[in-house]
């Protein structure tokens, strides 16, 4: 799959159907909060020191769920209290959220929760506390410019880096095919050029991403990035590994049958 | 139907089917069309007389299909003309869309076309000649705030304002009967209070809508706002009254299947 084939189909599963990311997203969710009194303190350490009168928020990699949402409201708390510490005479500023993911992610399935998130804002604050709040989605992909030149002074992604923006080429040899027999991820077979590849991919990718937003965050902004990471030097441990090999294994597994199929067809 | 349920359910019919909006908006279109030169005059003044390196424009009512992409293609052409004619040789300024409708709208629609849009974009200028355009959505009732503080320079509503942010009080008397019998409009047989209520809750509404643009349009920003109207000074025309009457028919048919239905069971 290709950089522009990946933009166009990629997206976590929508709606709130059993399946979806909606429904699916604890060990997600689980990740964003133990960071979050990190993400919260940058936050408001960038507050303390810009004050600006209309602050904007961005979120690479937003999907569709609960976890969108909640993320927003802990951030609009954040900001107040920061606010009631520094300057409480002063009106608060203007919350400006940006929402960015793939094209494909369901963000009618957000737009739609938004009349009962607002309700709620004006309920959990007092009317005369509570700031104007703009939510708008920006859909594309993080490794290529998203938003306006000089805009965002904070970027939050979380659990979304590790989506690359292509296949990595050096995947495959010179007839293309797979150098990665029976894997979809760096498993203990894997020769080592499919770390490299791995690796090689991820640099270009992140520098790209690096150098977008440098041209998108205000100056003295922030950004706070949650990437899967592993605990020790080898690739290959149960914490990163383990959902990979079911996953190379059910494919295997659909594989192996629909050429079952295929061969009771012909024969 | 009061204001909160109607941001909530009320949208035009999503997708790309055989009864979606965007298959089924050619009269919009033509409306838009006609009025195309004017929106697009307006446009290069706006940019002749400000120059701004970073032009904010919003749609509001965009709905999905095909008028909303091909309208924001006008725009840029027309922005990229006026640009040439006046300071050739400064870079193009970026251009960003700001997408409103209500948050019901079938957003998902747009984006996924949003890949293919800039494709023909940079096909259609030539590579160093091709703008940075970003375009977000902004869901919301234009009946309320939509947008940060003087953002927008130029504001464009096409056959959007006529959609009331709720059905007139007045039309229902103190038993909250309704005092347009078989009507759902203004039709030969209403009572002079229904054109009332009518007209007094658009004046509320576009009140509304007025005072808060005035909050989010730039000083020397411009509006050009398409609205219904009609030729005569009577209420009734067949141009603006026939699609409701047919409507309002096949409503009442509905209405009496219905009741037919249920005597029959009951009895």
């Amino acid at each position: 799959m290709d950089k522009r084939d990946l933009e166009r189909e990629f997206h976590m599963t929508g709606g709130v159907g059993k399946t979806s990311y909606a429904r699916n997203s604890s060990l997600q969710k689980k990740a964003s909060d133990d960071a979050k009194h990190i993400t919260l303190e940058i936050l408001q350490q960038l507050y303390k020191e810009t004050k600006p009168k209309s602050l904007v928020i961005a979120d690479l990699g937003c999907s569709s769920g609960p976890n969108t949402l909640s993320t927003i409201r802990d951030i609009i708390k954040a900001v107040i209290s920061a606010h009631r510490r520094e300057i409480p005479s002063q009106p608060l500023p203007e919350l400006n959220f940006f929402l960015n993911d793939l094209p494909g992610n369901d963000f009618n399935s957000i737009f739609k929760t938004l009349p009962d998130f607002h309700l709620e804002l004006k309920r959990d604050t007092n009317d005369d506390e509570s700031p104007s709040v703009f939510i708008a989605a920006y859909p594309g992909s993080f490794y290529g410019r998203l938003f306006p030149e000089k805009t965002v002074h904070f970027i939050y992604a979380s659990y979304s880096l590790h989506w690359l923006s292509k296949v990595p080429p050096a995947l495959y040899d010179d007839q293309g095919k797979s150098i990665n027999k029976g894997c979809v991820n760096i498993c203990s077979s894997s020769p080592e050029a499919v770390s490299k590849a791995y690796y090689s991919q991820f640099k270009e990718d992140f520098s790209s991403f690096l150098w977008f937003r440098s041209k998108e965050v205000v100056a003295g902004g922030r950004m706070v990035l949650i990437v899967l990471g592993r605990k020790g030097p080898d690739h290959v441990d149960r914490g990163n590994s383990f959902f990979w090999e079911l996953l190379a294994r059910s494919l295997a597994d659909l594989v192996a049958q629909v050429y079952i199929l295929y061969r009771n067809i012909l024969e």
